[in-house]
């Protein structure tokens, strides 16, 4: 056997089949540093994928902070510590005044469960609207909003999906004005059939990028009217920044590419760079009701130990610019790609934000057939050629690119040029 | 303002009101080692309640396995890494051979949260049984199994709670087997009321040393007769090992105690003595057919860094023989206690498995009248002498004593005698 079947065999035995793994091929990677991953014959990788570690791999500002406290103390929050009021301040300064309280917890699964909960007590309903093409975590309440798997005992009655807003594909070749409101008025359907059900309503959970269904160029108005539609009928915008949050869209925030201001926003993934962090931010008069009804301790939440790094990630994010350089090769990247697009037929739209960035591949450009074979063998090509990423999609046709934040216009010109000889060759 | 009052201003400010918090006056922590807390005086607490950092607080091996690997590498099970097969390696070898597999996630609430939808998918069925006095967790579905706090939107039809083997207030004066009969037909009638109100049986969550409960002694025979029940009508016994495992109790698992190995445990809390480390181990074909029903990942579960520290802590345990240093300190401690139960009335009951005891306060022996009151005055009164511990129970009258497993004889003569006094003193 060679090492990675001994590995695969290991890991059957151990965690059992069907734990998902990436590419056809595996990759046993041994170490990290900055934009780059390293595998067991140290051969070396660009990462174009992992925003988990939001700063680079192994920052040592990073690790420096995880360790100095990991020696000093890691209690929980019944006692008193500073570092969780200093984490909080600074997090909170990077949010509009209304959204003015934390809670930490540890991962985004979390983060949303809670979201859920500040939810339904303070509209005194339960019904939840999510997209058709999403997925926000992994408790068993979570995966009632998640359309990508059907969650074990099927979906329950207080949930309804609405179309993501999808300019691309947008039914009825609808644009501008008219397909923001085609858009929204499903979301305005869904709260009149949890009405007709007798189920009051009590939010609409969505990324504010919509990074699960294939990162849309979003209609102009859509967020605006369909939250319109929220809070006429008494519900909540939890913005999940799981994925779209600390910068990765060139702006602090996901929410922020619209004008609307969430009640409440879930945070995880790269919060802590990979340490086990999460938390919900919301409008203080919710959190408080809600605590008002229910104690919530989270152990491992918030103690001294995460919150130092977390404070060093948003550290990191800010004396390295790394918010301004995400817009800054962001802009450049999609400016590449749409050179490509002229290159290569396959390749139906390109879209971005900053450096999140999806490449829709089309079996055929007049009917926008998608082309999940070819993203598939794509994603495959590439990290045989030393660039890694992944797709996404409801269609699983739409190359996902979300490097590092501190991804340079050097590593953007070899993912670039990877990526046409790829294309070329496929 | 004293030091104090801005930090609990801070706090109020930053994370509002009603998060719990230690003792009428609230500790300021700065650092801690071995079995010992440091206040921003530098004053000095012997640390009798924290199972989380189960080998001792800041404990070199563990926080040295933490920052090497975070200086190496930090990334996702989606990619292969032999830390968390060793680790699993290590973990399983813990257990009976039938508890073959291991999935791993960040919190115990996680944990918890995974097993009940393993027991859901190779039960059929949804209906669960807990005790009427526990705590399992705080996602949406966890709480509902949690008898402490009624959920948000009250408990589905789909659980029951039965009363716990409570030895010292047992009801009609049984004893012996009578008792564990008396018990264990709750359990019984539990399975028949879910049976008349047409919910399938899934399984029984429980501590298998009741924590939360008041940590009785159980009643011989009980978990026999209770999972015999539990299995006879097609449900699976989910042992919480949360609190219990991982050396506490003088064996490795809480659920050693009795005969019955369970279908499904749930690890957190110690498993990384305060990194956020949690996981569900399982009979395979479980956890197997759980994963041909759905996907389940965890961004931050099994990650390389968590799991060099989770072997770091079996190592420790191992090494420093800590699962007999909490068998013999453990037995030590109940003797004593039970001396101190000779010399102060307000001690109606002393109970212990390892170095988890729990003194039951009674303002009168004969009725066993629990008094809270006492329970409260005493744990605020150790804080101020130097010795941290805290109260548990269905009446919230049981002192809950719980320190690290690297407790000595000499850390077990202070808090004794310190426990002396404040009773005396009482």
């Amino acid at each position: 056997m060679t090492e990675i079947q001994t590995i695969l065999a290991r890991r059957e035995r151990l965690l059992g089949p069907d734990n998902p793994l990436f590419y056809d091929e595996p990759l046993h990677l041994i170490r990290g540093e900055g934009v780059w991953l390293y595998d067991a014959d140290d051969r070396r990788y660009l990462d174009c994928y992992n925003n988990v570690p939001c700063v680079g791999h192994c920052h040592p500002e990073v690790v420096g902070a995880l360790c100095d406290q990991a020696k000093k103390l890691n209690t929980h929050t019944r006692y008193l510590h500073e570092n969780i009021l200093d984490y909080a301040e600074k997090l909170l300064a990077k949010f509009d005044d209304s959204l003015d309280r934390v809670t930490l917890a540890c991962t985004g699964s979390e983060a949303n469960d809670l979201a859920l909960r500040i939810a339904r007590i303070n509209s005194g309903g339960d019904g939840f609207i999510c997209t058709n093409a999403t997925y926000h975590g992994n408790t068993t309440a979570v995966a009632q909003l998640n359309s990508i798997f059907e969650p074990i005992g099927g979906y329950a009655e207080n949930i309804r999906m609405v179309p993501w807003p999808d300019s691309y594909r947008a039914q009825n070749d609808l644009d501008g004005e008219a397909l923001a409101d085609a858009y929204a008025d499903a979301v305005q359907r869904a709260i009149e059939s949890l009405a007709a059900a007798g189920i009051k309503f009590a939010g609409m959970l969505v990324c504010p990028i919509f990074a699960n269904e294939g990162l849309p160029n979003i209609p102009a108005g859509y967020m605006q009217k369909a939250i319109g539609h929220v809070r006429a009928a008494g519900g909540l915008y939890i913005a999940d920044e799981v994925q779209a949050g600390f910068g990765r869209t060139g702006t602090w925030w996901g929410h922020t590419w619209s004008s609307v201001i969430p009640d409440i926003v879930t945070l995880g993934k790269p919060m802590g760079a990979g340490h086990p962090i999460s938390g919900v931010v919301a409008r203080g008069e919710l959190l408080d009701n809600y605590r008002r009804h229910e104690m919530y301790f989270n152990t491992f939440g918030g103690n001294p130990v995460s919150c130092a790094v977390g404070r060093a990630v948003i550290n990191v994010i800010d004396n390295e610019g790394l918010v301004d350089n995400a817009a800054q090769v962001g802009a450049y990247v999609l400016r590449e790609f749409r050179k490509l697009q002229m290159k290569h037929d396959i390749i139906g739209d390109v879209r971005g934000a900053g450096l999140f960035f999806g490449i829709d591949l089309v079996s055929d450009r007049a009917t926008k057939t998608p082309d999940a074979a070819a993203a598939r063998k794509i994603v495959n090509n590439m990290r045989d050629n030393g660039v890694l990423m992944s797709k996404i999609g409801e269609h699983d046709n739409v190359l996902k690119l979300r490097p590092p934040l501190c991804f340079s216009k050097d590593n953007a010109d070899l993912m670039i040029s990877t990526l046409d000889d790829v294309l070329a060759a496929a």
